[in-house]
């Protein structure tokens, strides 16, 4: 088992990222306050899963809330069933949450965890790749509102991440492909040489090899850990783990959450940025191209939806939450391993790339 | 104009009391970040001030959202209408939140600050004496869930408070006296000598005597900044603020959100605490005598609705968020100015008052 932790003062948690760690009590117990805990999954996990971990906290009084699988449930109406559950069963103020599953439970649980009797602790099982090296660490949770993803929710920490590696055998090959998007995008914004490693395994790393997979996993969620130290409220630096994310957004609002997965459009809206930072001279050709093909080789798409134009993007990315009084701001690269957030590009840039499209 | 401090470290905040505040633009302007405002107010307030906020902040661009009135409209559809206005006007994370009206509206606006895209900036402007004295200062926001009051929320801090003692002048006498509950517990719980001083001054402060009023709020302020100050998440002491309220939420829920005023149920649930902590023989009959005459001064109830019984009270404080592993806590009095906040009494002190009520 390997060990990181977020470094947040007197909010500081440990990562654990190991091999049969749903089984491991005193991993959880030290960060279970009360008697009571509430785990919250899904009824894709729930059958695989949620059986072993309430064997493991069979000391407590435990809740437990199985919620429809997918984006599409990321919103109000579901995050209500959480609560109604917790009232019903008259948890308190010193209940745990726990979140078994993959981002959006994830989220989901954080935010309920947030506001429930405003606020109660929560510990992440994250069960997929992508939510592994990205979602559940950080603290960033929240729902989707109609007109944009994660418009409302909270910065709120866990108390811990438990991340079992065994749960990824079970994981489809898309997801496995949606997951490597987050993990390339760190070597992207941040580690060149990590970037490189990638290319050279990611053969092994799509066969869910488990030495190169723990290895992917756990330097990711180190870079994530440095980012997110550095700046928890996203008022600077951290906005670089947004890299591609606000064209993905954009992808995703236009097919409806849930059609592609996230971390597909990821992979595209990287790509775009990647092409955005070429068309400003940042960015030499050669790297743009060899950056395209790591993206391609994770069996990520490369290009948005067809039928969406560049209008489309324009009037979903004005709602994107690094707006600042009015100016659109993107997460660009210098270069391989370096990237850099800002509004001051030239909009002729974003006009070539967005004229690109379906061509 | 008179001026306190919140002391919450980098959230420090100040609250300024005093006649015509609502047109000084200058109190407001350092603590507004962007050019965007959303003021958030109800249709008993709007006509009454929006007019003359919009004026003062003229120099922004400013959206307004008119929320139905009253308590049983602070819940999630209410608190969607705020997200749906901010996001139809692109409103982004450097927006400004202003509370305008009672404490429905600062709650809910503060809730929806802490939610929309994560966090933004809010300001309280409280028009009622109740919001002035209580709720506008301390950070806690939220809604109602059916199965109990404030279930759902944030602590989440505003930049600044605002109380224009002027816009008290248009407050019905009930809602006077409901604020004067809250003006009570302050002397009950901490400040005996404040407690002397309202009982000599009951009949001016009820006829709203500027100097009288003024002073009134001032005291009732400090006394929560500093409690607040030093245990801002209610790990602590903070909860003697709810002397009352265990009770007093059990009554709202009973009679359904709005029917009786948050402050009538804090007034009937203090008389019920102040029997429960003279049943226990910490506080002399006399005492208790006095302190009820005090709250019957205010022109506020001294019982438990008609109709309302042992049992329902039972089942409606088993939620309350003062509940800790399935223990009752409640905010009884050692002495006049002196509260505590426990779990270990004698349970039949608890069973004689609620076997009193309706006698």
């Amino acid at each position: 088992m390997q060990q990181l932790t977020v470094d947040l003062g007197d909010r500081s948690y440990p990562i654990h990222i190991g091999s049969g760690l749903l089984d491991q009590a005193e991993l959880l117990k030290p960060h279970i306050a009360g008697r009571q805990v509430c785990v919250v999954t899904d009824d894709t996990v729930a059958p695989l899963y949620l059986e072993r971990l309430r064997r493991t906290l069979s000391d407590y009084s435990l809740l437990s809330v199985v919620l429809p699988t997918g984006e599409a449930f990321k919103n109000w109406a579901t995050l209500q069933q959480i609560f109604d559950a917790l009232l019903g069963a008259r948890h308190d103020r010193r209940t745990t949450l726990i979140a078994l599953g993959g981002g959006v439970i994830g989220d989901m649980t954080g935010f309920a965890a947030a506001c429930y009797q405003r606020g109660v602790d929560f510990i992440q099982i994250p069960t997929t790749l992508l939510s592994q090296v990205d979602s559940s660490v950080g603290g960033k949770t929240g729902i989707n509102h109609p007109a944009g993803k994660n418009m409302i929710g909270a910065f709120y920490q866990p108390r811990a991440v438990l991340i079992d590696t065994d749960t990824l055998a079970t994981l489809p090959a898309r997801e496995v492909s949606a997951g490597l998007a987050e993990i390339i995008k760190y070597g992207l914004i941040r580690d060149r040489e990590f970037l490189q490693w990638l290319e050279d395994n990611m053969a092994g790393l799509r066969a869910l090899d488990p030495e190169l997979i723990t290895r992917a996993i756990h330097r990711s969620c180190a870079i994530k850990a440095e980012v997110v130290a550095a700046d928890e409220r996203e008022g600077g630096v951290r906005a670089i783990l947004n890299l591609g994310h606000t064209f993905g957004h954009a992808i995703e609002a236009h097919q409806g959450y849930g059609s592609w997965l996230h971390g597909e459009a990821v992979g595209a809206g990287m790509v775009m940025a990647l092409d955005m930072s070429a068309e400003l001279g940042w960015l030499t050709d050669q790297d743009r191209q060899r950056a395209r093909n790591i993206i391609a080789a994770a069996g990520l798409p490369i290009t948005p939806p067809p039928g969406m134009r560049a209008e489309d993007f324009r009037r979903l990315m004005s709602v994107d939450k690094k707006v600042l009084d009015g100016q659109l701001r993107l997460v660009l690269l210098q270069q391989l391993g370096q990237a850099v957030v800002t509004g001051a590009f030239d909009g002729s840039a974003l006009d070539t790339v967005l004229a690109g499209i379906g061509q």
